[in-house]
């Protein structure tokens, strides 16, 4: 059962939501690092005894074959084909907007400037079982597509058959992974960052993954670029009298239903609302398959926190800096412009959390666990890489010799003095 | 000495300089540990134990006053103030063109967008003692400035007597420094992670450090955001026939000042430049002050490799993606375009490295060892954060409906589901 609380009776009812991710636990670190460094030393063998002990599948390769792809083909819904060539048409139009941005500067003898460039050679870890979802793949995979990465390489975790879920298959080939290896959790990690017989090394890893899979990101990160530490969902709502109570019961539903951590939160200047709504949730989640999870969920991390005005909701919201931020208000433009912290903002009535899940365009990959007040969705920018470029004339160069030579003297660094004095030596004999 | 080399000798030798960084050592990750949680737990009472223990300084407030300002300015070369302007009125240029990307697409009843803010609190990391450089202070807060950051703080650890070296105070307060803090080490980044009493808490850490510095950061990486993990410098010089030997030689040398780890490699297509410019290191060397660190990190790290063309040494420089890159070649465009990673590039010979480590406008935190493969020069870019946004109207929601709740079930999330079908089921009364 949802929480109903008063916003000033517990003032510090959010901590536990924003901690309940912090990695450290000292057992799952020493079991990481043994594995990353098992891998780095025995590479395929050790990717192939993990890979039997833990997902109990016993692989001679680990590689995708094209006839397993066009057997998924088989396996799939037509429909699903469909839908998933929709949801990466408005994927790609919405990151084709987060165009790199090259410039030059020129003055007087002096021409600098930026160069973009996609990043290799990428990494996508997938979860497998029954959080294997094909818009993981799409979201991951569409933005470095559209960056120009070079190569795209996939990982998930095997059944006990040595299968992979079809569903994830097709979405790969229809975004244009280059391959695919049977591997997950943290042998999946270590293969990507340090490569294996059969499997590239990367140079940078994104996608989402349990705690083992979070875990070795932090540790290979350095050795290799990675995207973020993904923590478990959650979804904020501010919501006034004017919200409808069942649409909002769902939405929660919707995050709690991902996982026992996760997070759905309503704050509402409407105690009538605050009480519909969670007798909806009672009513609604009934038949739900799901149902189990989402109430954990509720129970644990839950809360319909009831406001004196939408100030105060806002205030809130920017103190959680939620993942996900539903506006179900009279005018929700006005409550997004006080915004100040949020992966991703769903606006009015009709836009509930799923459809940015799945179709709208922009990622599902966000920040979580209050990151979003430092973090950014996953973009094109996360696929690319800059490089500076400077070029003096002599002229500039001795325009801009004092500057120089008197910051490397402050600094104590008189080498760097010498090298701008060697250059007008000869002039001087 | 440096090694004089041809490159088909050892086509590993650049592995040692790659893995020169690894943040391995057990003895420092447990230090680094202890301290972070007693940084927590005890909050300035502990910061102020560990500065007196390692910066031997007893200090009973750690903020620095208006009067240790006033005072700096004082005891600085005039001089300094002039080069200190100039170098941050080329840095403010160059960045300035790193503009925040707002978009909005609008189709058939749906608008959707990204939207940037800049991070609110973030914190710059200056090393002190010997490598307290303005510079460093000037490269990370300007990119902070023009993003618009609200409030940035510095930290930075004091001498025994209590002070900060002037030239750092006044360069803090050129760029409009909201707080600077006597503090340095693991226990600083402890500080501006978790807040203490007088530290307050920030969004985000930037700056370079030591190695317990680096590992701290590393650490408290989640919890709030971190730049780069920063390792030792590195220079490599593309040189042909027509490159000036005293010229290379001081450029290798100013890179080799820095640091006994600091990797200084000339990759040349002539045998006879090679000789000149290690003769010419020995000669130069003498008479600088730092000497001693040069050699060493030449001993160590350098290298002179002889190549057979421009395209060999391109391709080396690629596989060891440098932090700075030179090109002092007959013509150095041709080779920059064929260059796919690198932190920085100084095109010819009036482009030393020195002075973009200045006063050229360019970033001068680079990634090091191997990292530009995946990461950026230090940016505006690293100070703000993005928000997704989308708005559907019901006819738009209602279209893309059938999609959506396709995807749901392919992924097992019948709430997902449930979230779109609520939003139709009046109509259907």
């Amino acid at each position: 059962m949802m929480k109903i609380m008063m916003s000033e009776s517990n003032q510090t009812w959010y901590e536990t939501l924003l901690t309940r991710t912090q990695l450290t636990n000292e057992k799952v670190n020493q079991a990481v690092k043994d594995i990353l460094d098992n891998v780095k030393k025995d590479k395929d063998a050790a990717v192939k005894r993990y890979t039997y002990a833990f997902d109990g599948a016993l692989l001679p390769s680990l590689r995708v074959t094209e006839e397993e792809i066009n057997e998924a083909y088989l396996n799939v819904d037509a429909q699903l084909i469909r839908n998933l060539k929709y949801a990466k048409s408005n994927i790609e139009d919405y990151h084709q907007k987060q165009s790199s941005q090259d410039f030059v500067i020129e003055r007087k003898g002096v021409r600098l400037g930026q160069r973009t460039r996609a990043i290799e050679t990428v990494g996508i870890y997938v979860p497998g079982g029954t959080a294997a979802y094909p818009s993981t793949v799409l979201m991951n995979a569409i933005p470095a597509k559209m960056a120009g990465v070079k190569r795209i390489i996939m990982v998930t975790p095997p059944s006990r058959d040595g299968k992979i879920n079809p569903n994830i298959l097709v979405a790969a080939h229809l975004v244009g992974i280059d391959a695919i290896y049977k591997v997950g959790g943290a042998q999946a990690i270590g293969a990507l960052a340090y490569g294996t017989e059969e499997i590239p090394k990367v140079n940078k890893i994104v996608g989402p993954g349990n705690i083992y899979v979070a875990v070795a990101k932090k540790m290979v990160m350095g050795d290799v670029g990675i995207d973020m530490i993904a923590g478990p969902s959650e979804v904020l709502i501010i919501a006034d009298e004017t919200a409808n109570s069942r649409e909002v019961a769902s939405d929660l539903m919707a995050q709690a239903e991902h996982d026992v951590l996760a997070a759905s939160i309503l704050i509402t200047t409407s105690s009538d609302l605050a009480q519909r709504v969670q007798d909806d949730i009672n009513t609604l989640s009934m038949k739900l398959r799901r149902r189990d999870i989402i109430q954990k969920a509720m129970d644990q991390y839950g809360a319909i926190v009831i406001v004196k005005s939408l100030d105060e909701a806002i205030a809130i919201a920017n103190q959680i800096a939620p993942e996900h931020l539903e506006i179900m208000t009279k005018n929700p433009e006005e409550v997004f412009d006080k915004i100040e912290h949020a992966g991703s903002v769903f606006l009015g009535r009709f836009t509930p959390e799923p459809v940015g899940d799945y179709v709208a365009g922009p990622n599902h990959t966000l920040p979580t666990s209050g990151t979003a007040t430092f973090a950014s969705p996953l973009s094109v920018y996360d696929f690319v890489k800059r490089t500076s470029y400077i070029s003096y004339t002599k002229e500039a160069l001795y325009e801009a010799s004092s500057y120089v030579i008197g910051l490397a003297d402050a600094e104590g660094l008189d080498a760097h003095a010498c090298a701008i004095k060697v250059r007008f030596d000869e002039d001087k004999r």
